[in-house]
């Protein structure tokens, strides 16, 4: 049996009462920010279309679709997963390469509110499985995904299994037949991006949680290390020449680990405190960049109209795949740094998903300070980091920098998720905020019924709810 | 796109009329075949938690589950699926690497149950669900199973998204989005093999179908080609040095279909008829020693006790599958050429699979009998023949032969399958093939409703329906 296998299982039983109080804190602003992307993506045609599903196979209602009907827990997992990733705004864990909240939350409170537990069980699985998914994906690697899979997706799913598991009281024996059996189940592929099937990925890692947690909770069985055993997961879904020195799982779990600088982080370490949210609608490679201008403008009081030239430094990863320079779509825009640079500059709210419309890929003023920036690849700063200069008409230059790698105070952090969740989800997000300093006294059913909008919120009032 | 994707789509949407009566007779062939072993399956410990969670989740009855409720399309699916592969007795097709009919007809049937179709469409959906399945088998190769990825669940996804996609009507765009969200969904590994995941792995092929293709009709969108495209699912599940000439999906299904002969095989041609039943509870390898075995005692009336050697030749890599010399157990007998080889001589009926108990392992005269034998690895042959002579102990000697790949009459087949059913399904043998002269006749439902044995027919009663 492999580390990585039993490094989860235990993980899957370990006490609330030990952990520490800042993965804590990352668990209840993840469950927040998760809630305002659910919410938000409610009215996308794919939510629309997962909640016809659901009506369409009816069934017990014990998990809360979001802004929809209460339907069994795979059901309610596999549609909340794919409406809070909708957006695209969600949350991103840089080091297991994905999104963590959009396939574990879903899968937790899907079975919590099936079993009636607490809110704080709820977010206690979240943040072991979250966890769990971390340690996945870096097994699996950049390679993994650069060979076409989606951490979100497959990592996820099996985060979604711990948590699920842990929700169920799976014992030893069956989180290792939960986790097995996902070995065999979790799929996921980024060919998906910029169609249905991206946030679909996540509902799939969901579902896919639920299901082989639910299955094993009733008897079944799986292979005994279904993800780094023989022909396991990880093997065969890394590319060959990262399976150097590795023969039927041996070894296999070092060599992921070592790549992913895994011997420096044990089990007992939290990685999800390393959590990032997105402030910005847009690619997360732009948020370093966006967040150097902001700091610039309140430092300095630098406004658009005084800049003649712009200077970026990036990580070379980037340039591959946000650096369009001349956006034709609003799309497109989310992947620009010449649009964002003047978007940020001129107090554009790069926070409001609904600015990123077709016709701001025409917007002159912007395509004119778009020519005053040059965008430089330099491997010495980390893929959260952003250096620059701007030079100013009289002559002048300011630096700037930002990493996003550098740890925000609790209530910087708290602030900026509550005026992503004002402007995107509008009077919902009092409703869900308003929970957030009992959420210790909450149950799971509290939560879905936050989701459900019957506390009376009602959000984008202007799109309007369609079930 | 590549010729594959198109390939599969045009398949989709193929008249009935211009399909070839000895395709057509095989998909009838299958569909009772497969009726068999999943009434065969039904008290299989996987099948009744599957039923759990059937009836846990409840919802709207569209589809029937083998001996159970009737459930969403989806979960019957699943079930179905899982159930029918339980024993491990149903149908191979050597060119796919995998068994068709578990993955294929339980999405089939539970799409044209719940859209009440006729029992023709379902056969045909499934036929052409199968050519596609084939297909996509053939392009992934032998490769992508030895990698640890299971044909039966993987391409058999595809087949099964195809065969519900053509049930549900849907257009060829339509058909392109359910492909390609299969692309991001399917999944199944070889390291369940041995616990409750192989047959899981057959179901998930069979729900994945149903979720697809109904996701697809709702208006669900995916990448263009989930199939080739770039990392699409081919190109992702075969390992790297599969992959030479290969960028970003270019010339891909030429170098997978030249490795699996499949310039030789077009679209036009149905490969179906290929599929073979297995007709002895037993590793498909062992199969045509057997039928060698029983064809020479039906020739020359040779006995058991006749018998003072036999030198059996066999494709070399059913060595490392289906050679162990001394079984410990009732499953290890079906994996041993020595014990199979005494059985079919001294008359067992070795399609029972109630025949492979433990105790049979310590059967003297068996292993005496074993004592005997010789299996000798042979390039030359086919993985589906097998060549020998037996030593009498007057002296003489007299050849054995048989190839799998051998076409049997109609008549034949019938009689045998006929004979199967009777062996595993008692009187439910009956009830299903009082359909088989009817079956052009009958709806979707008929079928459902004789899986459901409210037909009449109680099967194995001795081992008591538990739902």
């Amino acid at each position: 049996m492999s580390d990585l296998t039993e490094g989860l299982i235990a993980l899957a039983g370990r006490s609330a009462d030990i952990i520490p109080s800042r993965a804590v804190l990352f668990a209840r602003l993840s469950l927040l920010d998760w809630m305002t992307c659910g919410i938000a993506g409610r009215n996308e045609p794919l939510a629309q279309k997962l909640r016809q599903l659901a009506q369409m196979e009816g069934g017990t209602g014990h998990s809360t679709i979001i802004c929809g009907s209460a339907s069994p827990a795979r059901m309610a997992a596999l549609a909340n997963g794919a409406t809070s990733h909708a957006l695209d705004y969600d949350d991103t864990h840089f080091a297991h390469v994905g999104h963590l909240s959009v396939g574990i939350y879903p899968a937790a409170l899907a079975i919590a509110e099936q079993q009636d537990l607490s809110a704080a069980e709820v977010m206690t699985a979240f943040l072991l499985g979250a966890e769990g998914a971390i340690r996945v994906g870096m097994a699996l690697g950049r390679a993994h995904y650069n060979l076409g899979f989606h951490q979100t997706a497959t990592a996820g799913a099996f985060g979604a299994t711990l948590a699920a598991g842990r929700l169920l009281g799976l014992n030893d024996v069956q989180m290792r037949h939960a986790l097995g059996l996902c070995g065999t189940r979790a799929s996921g592929m980024t060919s998906q991006f910029g169609s249905m099937g991206k946030p679909y990925n996540a509902g799939i890692a969901a579902a896919n949680g639920v299901e082989c947690a639910t299955l094993a909770h009733l008897g079944f069985t799986s292979a005994d290390d279904g993800l780094l055993g023989h022909q396991g997961f990880v093997g065969a879904h890394i590319p060959s020449e990262a399976r150097t020195d590795v023969d039927a799982g041996a070894g296999m779990q070092d060599a992921g680990m070592q790549d992913a600088g895994m011997q420096d982080a044990g089990m007992d370490d939290y990685l999800f405190p390393d959590n990032k949210y997105k402030l910005h609608a847009c690619c997360h490679g732009l948020h370093p960049m966006i967040e150097a201008l902001l700091a610039a403008h309140q430092m300095s009081g630098v406004t658009f109209d005084e800049i003649s030239a712009f200077i970026l430094e990036t990580n070379p990863r980037w340039l591959a795949v946000c650096d369009i320079k001349a956006p034709r779509t609003g799309l497109e825009v989310k992947f620009s740094y010449n649009w964002l640079a003047g978007m940020t500059l001129r107090g554009d709210n790069t926070g409001d998903d609904r600015l990123y419309q077709d016709a701001l890929a025409g917007d002159e003023e912007l395509r004119a300070f778009a020519n005053r920036i040059t965008v430089i690849g330099n491997d010495a700063l980390t893929d959260l980091q952003a250096r620059g200069s701007l030079t100013m008409r009289d002559g002048s230059s300011l630096p700037i920098w930002f990493d996003l790698a550098d740890p925000l105070a609790e209530d910087v952090i708290i602030a900026k998720l509550r005026a992503k969740s004002d402007t995107i989800i509008g009077e919902a997000s009092a409703a869900i905020w308003d929970l957030y300093p009992r959420l210790q006294d909450l149950g799971a059913r509290d939560i879905g019924h936050a989701l459900s909008l019957g506390a009376g919120g009602t959000g984008r009032a202007e799109l309007g709810v369609t079930s």
